[in-house]
């Protein structure tokens, strides 16, 4: 190349290496498709047939990022959760309403554009496809260099599901006295990582190998643990209609998810003796100096699921989530009023 | 709040902020919504009810971003056509396989969170879905303040689209001999900026208020020209069949792009005296010093769609194009082969 005469390589984009990461990606794809999937990775646009035998079938889509908690993967180099992070976080925001997953796509911004990278990220996408059976259809990898630094990317994803219309979850049926039954989150899982990430590395001055106080693992397992997907240990419930409504609780919350799904004039009590909150929150808390309340509204707190069931049901619901291996608590009940209020 | 207490605003992330500029986002989203939009903003997963009717339905869906063009936006404040620019990019991803558009998401990624740029940039976005007869659905739209500066973003959009399984455009059908129809561009699209900013800002010197060389207009209007959708002017000859493939002619350039839809043994040739390369390209290919061969697979060169039709047809086609008040060309025909073969 003469001097002075300029390529998109040169600029920093670089379409063959663009090309080899695709076909590297082709077969963690494949292992997601089904009989659904009519396309190949490649096409325009991804092709998804509608499954057969639905009377009025509803589609539910969702989009997601990752946020701050890539912050991890990039100080660690371990890059193959995220993307699992990302896929159940989707499917979760589609599960609350009674959707099961079909298909899921990525967009993958880049800086300097590193093979062995993207290939960890898209495998941990296509791993929680394969564990939801839902097929990976296509994405995006944009290379941006002079947006992201070299390593570092940014991760966004979407989800489409479907449910007939008559088995839609919208948490018209609450009523005052239904049960709030709160599953288990896996940590942090994809929120309050830029509060998180604050206390743990300015504040307290760890480092990721360092031991995250009170939980005996180091603060990288800690942080980097998989938001955890509530698909298999639900369906089963859905199917048996056993659920008035489900909150998947990200960003704001349980005072900020909670209400999402219940009907105008309804509140709920949530009792913060219920459940046992786990050690990363406690050290996070201690470490920033944090309000409870802040807490409350920033992370999860150690429920990341909260159904809602009659009083009749709550025990059996209870007891199969626990049957699931997961734990579960009755956090408090449905009320009049609005907003979430907290006792204890 | 007492020193030293963290709150999530103190570490950069304002939920209120954030819970403003949902609001105000409603009535922008509420406008693109039909009778299939079964849920509001706000809901976990965007609900869409399938149309009645379709036989065998196949939804076909995109993901994509608009790459450094953004950084035309920050330099000159003008936020509102970059979502015009996503939507209508995502639009052409699956009108080429014969679909029409159904819903849209967008992921937003912000440094600080400012909700007038936020208004402009989802506001292009809803804008570009009602042109296109798409309901936004709904997105995401996240806080990550060591990721971006203020005032800078990142922005991915996700479609839906449906199509009759019999109606599908896989190019399955081309044969040797069938026609190239380009259509007009209405500018760069959305690809290849991270190349030309280099060459108008670094190596030409320019600011965004010059002219571009050739252009009589301002570097920025140039630059920040919407990407145009096709699917008004497609639909009708999808309708009737007319259309053997189709190729949205992003990233790759023609070169990249027409080959993704000839079947397996075929190629093209396309004749570069067929059309006139508009001025912008010409004065960046000038400016840069850059090969032809290298503008052809970096930037769409005044070609932004490509249709392969029946040569019987191609006269019929092309004026029904131009009837539309597009500008087309016959760019060359189907050849036995690979790849596209250019002369002239």
């Amino acid at each position: 190349m003469a001097e002075g005469r300029l390529t998109y390589r040169s600029a920093g984009v670089d379409l063959d290496a663009a090309d080899r990461a695709k076909n590297r990606l082709k077969s963690l794809v494949a292992a997601t498709r089904d009989a659904h999937t009519l396309s190949e990775l490649g096409s325009f646009g991804g092709l998804y047939q509608v499954p057969d035998g639905l009377h009025r079938p509803v589609l539910v889509s969702s989009a997601d990022g990752v946020g701050t908690k890539l912050k991890l993967a990039f100080r660690t180099g371990r890059h193959g959760t995220v993307g699992q992070c990302l896929v159940n976080h989707c499917v979760n925001d589609i599960v609350v309403q009674g959707a099961r997953p079909l298909f899921f796509l990525d967009y993958l911004a880049v800086g300097a554009l590193d093979e062995s990278v993207i290939t960890e990220v898209v495998g941990g996408i296509a791993v929680a496809c394969r564990e939801n059976g839902c097929a990976l259809l296509g994405g995006e990898t944009a290379q941006m260099p002079d947006f992201y630094d070299p390593g570092e990317y940014d991760l966004a994803g979407f989800i489409v599901g479907v449910v007939e219309r008559e088995r839609l979850v919208d948490g018209s049926t609450v009523s005052p006295g239904d049960v709030l039954l709160g599953l288990a989150s896996s940590g942090l899982h994809t929120n309050g990582y830029t509060l998180a990430r604050r206390i743990v590395f300015d504040v307290m001055g760890l480092s990721a190998d360092d031991e995250m106080p009170g939980t005996e693992r180091p603060v990288a397992d800690e942080l980097l643990a998989v938001h955890r997907s509530y698909l298999r240990v639900l369906w089963p419930l859905l199917e048996a209609g056993s659920l008035q409504a489900l909150a998947h609780i990200t960003g704001g919350g349980i005072p900020g998810n909670l209400p999402r799904v219940l009907p105008a004039g309804l509140g709920a009590v949530v009792d913060r003796a219920a459940w046992d909150v786990p050690p990363v929150f406690r050290a996070l808390q201690r470490g920033g100096g944090v309000d409870r309340f802040e807490m409350d509204r920033v992370f999860n707190m150690g429920i990341g699921m909260v159904a809602v069931v009659r009083p009749a049901l709550a025990d059996q619901v209870a007891a199969a989530i626990r049957g699931s291996g997961l734990d579960v608590w009755i956090l408090g009940q449905v009320e009049p009023g609005e907003g979430v209020r907290y006792v204890g």
